[in-house]
């Protein structure tokens, strides 16, 4: 049995839900919000669905002891909340989203939950790495969807510009989930071809191409309010990966030894979460670019300091 | 090639957006708004999500000369505009729909447009039939989702009272979508057994299930500020029915000749839309409550009288 | 995580495994047979398919350790081989699916499978039940697609004399998956009308339309010299009913307390397989018929006395 | 609305008719076969299922007449007839299928047909060039599924080799569907890193794995006498993408203006059939390779000159 739970049902959340309830991948859905009406009347509305969908899934709401022997756990309090509409800014969200890591951590480590959690909240990496050390949960287990979301993003604005396929583009976003974040280009294809090649053909403006990957998601905000359906295919995607054990190639915000944070890169998703980190042979200005995205979110990392006594940046490295 | 356009992307036209793409059902989506920057918004979370999905829609927005050749074309604007949350009256949606409708009829009627119309917006009986007036589009072609949403509402109430799945419960919600609806009790079956025969070992209150059939729309709506997964998921599931010509059996709201307004009605729908009304047996109490429920959309229908002058409701029988 | 299995993969077996792979339901699948090079044939066929396929299934060969956590085992062995095509008699299986049982059993039975056991071999009723006692796997565990399939086939065939949709024909066929089975038209409805009702008008012959149901199987057998999609279809849908804890309502081959055989009927289906047994107003002459398909049933299972020693039919009532 | 014809109903074709129905995928479906009564079995089977299924197909048997307005043609005749089985020589099947070309294109002429035509049928790529010349068809239209196959197995060998997804694996295996195929191993990744940098590192033998991937078909074949999941789900794949205008990149087979024949390469896929070829960079080594397998192509197409005559190998070159 595939069983689910999510934290949060803002629009992400909801859509997330609306996601595995109407394409029946999920068995059994536990909706937690400290909104119980929010809770609640998306409890109602996806089972009101149920006569009209194939498929059937257990909707139940603000349990948190379900938690016990639920798969994956889906984070995503917070999205819409104390944004920097102007900026564009995810870290914004932090002194908002770090107390609900506050608040959900110790309840989730109290169920004894032992599956996997994919973290769409922001800022993602910093987020992530914060839950995964609130809850103690290995850092195998714990990610986030980061450059996930981004690199679709790229694969749609490269494959406009090709007038193809968004699969058609491979390659890899790089980074922060956030400004910091960058397009390896040198990682690129579109139709099996290294974008680099194309470049002169075409007339392509990679930097353009990157800042409009980039600023996608501002795009989509500043038209609804907030982002919702690509974010919910993405974390729906890598959670399918999870419990088929696919061992599928993503880029995703996951823990780097090398730079001592969470940070989106390239990883093989399994049953087990993150299974393993790729290393691909990027270009020197890529690695710095790579170094310089690390940093960022680690820089910014030092507001966890007052919730992470004692572990300055540095030390982090080595936890 | 199926090829749906949907006029109104706010919640519930946004999220019939994400259902078509999302199970790869359309193949080529059209979202027109007057709010542009919505419309455009809705179009880039969508593709944003492509690379992330299996299969591939091509979207494109507010261009009404794609309705040419359009298939299926759902209007679902306006439904969170205007509520009178209080009483949860959906005739207070009418003010504002009616304007759209003389808004948005004379440009779709302008393409040449011939495919089948679902109309989710409120109140839906009579936006329906305006919609279909102002047009000239033929009553076949044109039909609201009207009580297929409160039957689905009535069979999930029946469904937990019984402890199965909603799909155990079949029968209908006749009338009007909205107040003055009911549950044709005497058409309801559980598990196979009429569910009249089941009253009494089941301590059920029939009058208790039919109204929180009726209400539940306002307990999604209180707690979330519009309704949205099961009314679009409502609407595909009839759109899926018009293009593979299914001839489902569903309630909906469809003209009838016997009260000469839209009504809420076992129906089948087909590739023409509504290929038939289905003519039940039943009760005389059901055969009065359905001819009040007709009333009061004719009633409230007088409003028209002011777009459609000369035109009594009286008239409009014969129409 | 959804972890299916399947002993036998002939026709059924190979178009189960296929469908639970190409829509994603599975994500871990063990075939077994005992003719390894086909295993290992469909397991390569499929690994083949699943760089095309969005969704991702493990799938492994011939290992009985894996059913120790496996959730749900369809048995289909046999299904192609010895059948009296002349006679279309399913119970010319019954020498050949015996041993099959005989052998696959203990080697179940020796894995501490506790799972749910779909049975689609042949004759079902019989083979269903004789696994049931060979594992000494519960009743509610064991069950066998029986007349889903006859019930799909009668919904087809009236679907046809109207022109509807199959699914706007509810109702049951009872009893042997076999020439004693019946369509109990008491509680058959087309589009919601009692197809009692319809007789007179739409000139139907019913007896014509129970034995086109019937033998439709045959029909199908004697084109393509299987059956495999329909089949393989409502055992997948029952899967799923008990992987989302569906209860929903089915007809299947269950244990009959009242007959002492498994029989074809209606149940209801959740995670524990057959959840209860749904009793219908049946007229006197459908109680009849199946009083005597039930019959039917247990007077052919004395064959099963050979291996069931000192177990007559009479005891096995009160087993 | 989409609809679908498939002439030729045996394993592969039938399991593309149970694809496209247990997906949801045709509105509109016709199966045409010479073995009359094979076609009406696989209707009823398909027919038998729809009760289970969510979706809808119509379904329709050997009625010529009804291409004129199909969008998709499958062409799947005669795929396990006249197996060389021994040798796994697909040109073994020439003498048979060229025949039932000669019968099926001027029937498929004569109704004016002109959607996308998809060809399974083998030997491939000349079957698929013969058809296109016999009906007229422009050479966009009409291709085969040729190394898309093929692709897929690579995948999956280099997968199992890297225990990963298959879908990590990108790159192309190019030339005939047949012996003289190749895999163009300077195309191929392996979770974004190319293949041809951890030979060493993964102590792989590429040629040994291209051998298992060319092999594939026989080891499915000589286990089940057939092969039909994976080269269904590879043509409906492809069909998915037309009636989407995806312009998805897949290696088919499509006419190549170079060689003057049918061969496996990187294509785009869209409304039109094949909207492009992609020309990519090859190796002198894989270059040798592709001119040779075009030539063994082109050779054994000598054996066309009795049905065209006059036109020889380099006048085709021309065509």
């Amino acid at each position: 049995m595939r069983k689910y739970a999510i934290i949060g049902v803002g629009h992400v959340g909801a859509t997330i839900a609306y996601t595995l309830v109407c394409k029946g991948i999920a068995d059994e859905l536990i909706l937690i919000d400290t909104n119980v009406g929010k809770a609640r009347a998306e409890q109602l509305d996806l089972q009101d669905a149920q006569a009209r969908l194939d498929s059937r899934t257990i909707i139940k709401i603000n349990d948190y002891s379900e938690l016990t022997d639920t798969d994956i756990l889906f984070i995503t309090s917070g999205n819409i909340h104390a944004l920097d509409h102007a900026s564009g800014n995810r870290w914004a969200e932090f002194e908002y989203t770090k107390q609900i890591v506050q608040d959900i951590a110790p309840k989730v480590k109290a169920t004894g939950f032992n599956g996997v959690v994919i973290d769409t909240m922001n800022p993602c990496d910093a987020i992530t790495y914060y839950f995964q050390q609130a809850t103690g949960l290995s850092k195998q287990q714990v990610f986030g969807t980061g450059t996930f979301l981004d690199t679709a993003r790229m694969q749609k604005v490269v494959a406009e510009a090709f007038n193809c396929d968004p699969k058609n583009v491979s390659g890899y976003v790089y980074g922060e989930h956030g400004e910091s974040q960058f397009s390896a280009w040198s990682t690129v294809q579109v139709n099996g071809i290294p974008i680099t090649k194309l470049v002169k053909s075409h007339h392509l403006d990679l930097d353009a191409l990157e800042a409009e990957a980039r600023h996608g998601g501002w795009a989509v905000h500043s038209g609804k309010g907030y982002t919702s359906f690509a974010i919910a295919t993405c974390a729906v995607k890598l959670s399918e990966a999870v419990f088929a054990n696919a061992r599928l190639a993503c880029p995703v915000s996951a823990y780097s030894e090398r730079f001592g944070t969470y940070v989106g890169q390239p990883a093989i998703i399994g049953k087990d979460g993150v299974e393993s980190i790729t290393k691909l042979e990027l270009t020197a200005e890529e690695e710095a670019k790579f170094q310089n995205s690390a940093d960022t979110i680690i820089e910014k990392f030092h507001a966890f300091d007052d919730v992470l006594p004692g572990q300055k940046a540095e030390q982090r490295k080595q936890a």
